[in-house]
């Protein structure tokens, strides 16, 4: 495989091998972003056993399954002359949906044209 | 194309040709995360005329196009050594977001390095 | 890069250099659709103080970041035979969703085998 600096125009695909942690771009400039973007998720998918049947793996864990799926498990991720094609305020966020987790897993796979 | 099964390093994209359904990734174990996942949606996207100007194709058929753009209508699965390399968890959903469908299309692409 | 028209069988990745707009796929025939669309991320992202920690841009700019996150940054469109292999009625969205925003920059890869 391709390292991206090698690249002069490809793509980098990023995938979580987990059902309650997502991965998406926001804005990575104001840390206020990343608070506004846990409290909204938090409102819209909330925990509860009035909410759920599947409450067996704690309270947090079947929001987190709602909320990995609305943000998305990959990115693919432009690349030009060895470098990230993004926005400049765009950054990766890896959402962790669980109150507590025991790492997470990646699998990084790039491709394209070599100058 | 190659098949999966060549590919050393490689991803899948699987493509659903319809805006009322889509395709994501989620625990493919317990039962209760599907029922759970439905009435989430239903209680977020709700039916109901109040709610809606586009009725004429009945009421699930505009709280399915937003659901299916919630959920989006591709997934990019990452291959190595002729597998899939989700988690040990992630299952493909096919999501219906109609009360009735006549089938639905798939369109799969594969590509990545042979052996 | 090749063009899509050349290729037999490929993908083309859509990115939007962006974190208050996004990209997807839905109903391009009814304008209705657009509406309805709009008027439900506005209910359920609302505007207002009260919701975000984030104001400093505007009201609608934390409520942009959210929605552009749940549609995603990007799409990955199949081609066959020199064309898209979408569905009849799938067009792509570019949602705006700041209230004035200054143009928006698309980065566009395409890849796969020509005939």
């Amino acid at each position: 495989m391709p390292e991206v600096r090698e690249l002069q125009a490809g793509l980098l695909h990023v995938h979580i091998q987990h059902t309650s942690a997502s991965l998406t771009l926001n804005e990575n400039a104001s840390p206020d972003v990343r608070i506004d973007f846990e409290s909204w998720f938090s409102r819209t998918v909330p925990e509860g056993p009035q909410h759920w049947h599947h409450t067996l793996e704690g309270p947090d864990d079947m929001p987190a399954h709602i909320k990995a799926s609305l943000l998305g498990p990959s990115l693919t991720l432009p690349i030009r002359e060895g470098r990230f094609a993004l926005g400049t305020w765009q950054g990766i966020y890896l959402c962790e949906h669980r109150d507590r987790a025991a790492g997470r897993t990646l699998i990084v796979t790039a491709f394209g044209e070599s100058g």
